[in-house]
């Protein structure tokens, strides 16, 4: 082939990427995602079976996995308890070890996973819909920081506590969203930005304005005074109740990139505690993945890195929609949550926009003149810098039951984006 | 008198100036103001006649200075009707020239006045003790940006509204605070700025976590639903809603301050549209005055420095608190409201170290890896720096009934300072 050819090859690949990256951006700078619901997964979402359980990250190879992973093996139990598959902690493993449960990848299916919580076909959803673009996303409601499902804690009182969280509370929860008509989370998420949010770690702010956004339509709802005050005190308390929100907001957002033939664009970043995984736009849903990377964090006092549960969790959806760890600049209290000083923290950030093709129109970072965040990961930029992209996230103990330890942040493993540009090259 | 004897005698006196401000910092320090309660000021403060009006800033010498200040002008009058004074704006101007109502500086009777607000004896104000000082201090209730009568706004809606808000809100307001026991106001603020509030102008965070530790509570009140929703709907409407409660915080630590004898500590700063006016912690609460200096402001769309109102309001004792101005750091968001860019907005703030005694240590600033505050700003360093303090302030319309039109800070002037410095030095 003569040279003039492959350059002229090479220079079409780059203009149909470039059209192809550009459409990606359009729509995810054009995406508004919406609280509009709290139902059962089931009937928001389609495809789930009686047995199907959606976790984070990649797909899990089986039990055996998810058995090295404590977080998510306790959560895993308790679920099937509390889901009412199994009577206790013995049966559930028992279906687990003999396969009765089909576990299966949260954002295969248009969710997202907090953590290591697992989402059965009657587990209440938070529903996001992303009304500019006609997409759908969901996920489970925050049950707080310390003891929580999601953690892997399953005992008695955690169940209870969730058995409140999804009955009641997402009955009130649910009814206030409705007369609202729906809540703008990117409206939310742009002040909290301002507010001192990452829009992942920190969630402060954004929970904050959240309870001011429903509390009156709580109120509304006519359930008894009672009920009503259980449920504001418990959001009031809750700090991180915004999460599974920008995980909602942030996975609504990038179906609607998913398959733009061509696109570079990263969609999804997520781990399981074995794996990490990303997805890219022109490759639609599939996995490329490496083993799970280590996290580098501040740990609450008494722990240390040797009590950390692998990395896992959907949640890094929020640095692929330029929030966390990419929006770290606009939350300089959070570097004492995860360790280090401010204007470290703030570097690190300010250093993903080599790899993004643009900054966000809505999301914007106060301290550096109000820049938008960086915001579309792409494979070629990671590939040519060897920097690849941070995100945020809390530790819990491996043991489950124990809760989080500690908060930190990771850098993703450049195997993942080197298989994705392979395959992309390949398509 | 010999050398010798000049210089023990200065010794002595930088001693117990020393002594003096250490005293003075430890009780600032020291102080937890918290929302206890919402009474009408007649109840919660002593010493206020039938026909008394506390006014912003320093005392004002009579209905001709009124006159010369639009916003104030419309405020009394409005606060006249609405008081019952008064059957209209007509008979209160009568009232007003006939030398019928007497005005008084709210900062000489434990209260404080938000902009050109009024209080008289039957104002529901919002009560703030300081309950490890033993002092307390009282402001009217924010009624939000816009056609409001603290901005000289005194049509008919506004005043029905005003009726609302002191009325029915009221009282929803002071039976769910008296319900949590307080609400510990340095906590709130101390949080907020870490989430983008300077303390003074921006109140957005800490109006936000105030709803969020008010509503629970507000629920189980047992009003109807209906004023419950009410209620709190004007609350998550109002992003300076917490303002007020700034000021009275900021006065219930100070008047712990005043009467510490050789104390060259500010503990006021206020101005009254014709006049700018401090106090200092060793001068008890004389006032020393200076002609009101101008404001370098951002104006809304369609407005101008010339639409300006003179600058007026008791806000300004949040910096003397080391809010504000002091914390502006904090705040870069504001930067955008009140003109001029982030950087030079931080450089303005951080120059107010070179004014103060100490830093705070509960209001930190993350990006200054949570160095605290600027906090107890001393007459002798603003004399030998010749740097006056700033202060951060909303701009009204000097016509009355228009409202807000802008946003900005103001240098204070010298001539204050000197002379709280020379009568300091003659007593």
């Amino acid at each position: 082939m003569a040279k003039t050819t492959v350059r002229a090859r090479a220079r079409r690949t780059d203009n149909a990427t470039h059209a192809a990256n550009a459409e990606a951006l359009k729509r995810m700078f054009a995406s508004t995602p919406f609280l509009v619901d709290v139902k059962p997964a089931g009937e928001a979402i389609a495809g789930l079976g009686e047995r199907d359980l959606l976790h984070a990250g990649p797909p899990l190879a089986g039990w055996h996995e998810v058995r090295r992973v404590g977080a998510l093996h306790g959560s895993i139990l308790g679920a099937l308890v509390h889901l009412g598959w199994a009577k206790d902690v013995a049966e559930a493993e028992a279906m687990g070890a003999a396969g009765a449960v089909t576990l299966k990848a949260a954002n295969d299916h248009n969710a997202g996973g907090t953590y290591a919580g697992v989402i059965g076909r009657n587990t209440p959803v938070l529903v996001i819909d992303n009304r500019a673009l006609g997409t759908r996303a969901v996920a489970a409601i925050n049950e707080g920081r310390g003891k929580a499902l999601r953690y892997g804690a399953n005992d008695r009182a955690t169940l209870d506590r969730l058995k409140w969280i999804e009955g009641e509370f997402a009955t009130v929860l649910g009814a206030a969203i409705r007369l609202t008509g729906g809540v703008d989370l990117y409206d939310i998420l742009s002040q909290a930005l301002h507010m001192g949010d990452d829009g992942h770690s920190r969630q402060k702010a954004a929970s904050a304005l959240l309870l001011n956004a429903l509390a009156t339509a709580m109120v509304e709802t006519g359930y008894p005074a009672a009920t009503i005050a259980g449920a504001l005190r418990f959001m009031a308390k809750n700090e991180i109740f915004f999460l599974p929100l920008t995980i909602g907001a942030g996975k609504s957002t990038m179906l609607a990139l998913e398959g733009i033939a061509g696109a570079t664009i990263v969609t999804c970043m997520a781990a399981n505690g074995v794996r990490f995984g990303i997805k890219v736009a022109g490759a639609g849903r599939r996995w490329f993945t490496a083993p799970v990377p280590g996290v580098k964090g501040k740990y609450f006092a008494g722990y240390t890195a040797k009590d950390a549960n692998p990395v896992i969790g959907d949640s890094e959806i929020s640095e692929t929609t330029g929030l966390g760890a990419f929006a770290m600049a606009a939350a300089p209290a959070l570097a004492r949550y995860v360790g280090g000083s401010v204007k470290d923290q703030a570097r690190l950030a300010v250093a993903m926009y080599k790899l993004t093709l643009a900054e966000h129109p809505r999301f914007t970072i106060p301290t550096l003149e109000f820049r938008g965040t960086p915001a579309g990961i792409d494979v070629r930029r990671v590939l040519e810098t060897r920097l690849t992209p941070l995100f945020n996230t809390g530790i819990a103990h491996r043991t489950p039951g124990v809760g989080q330890i500690g908060a930190g942040f990771v850098r993703t493993p450049l195997a993942s984006f080197k298989a994705a540009a392979a395959a992309l090259a390949a398509d």
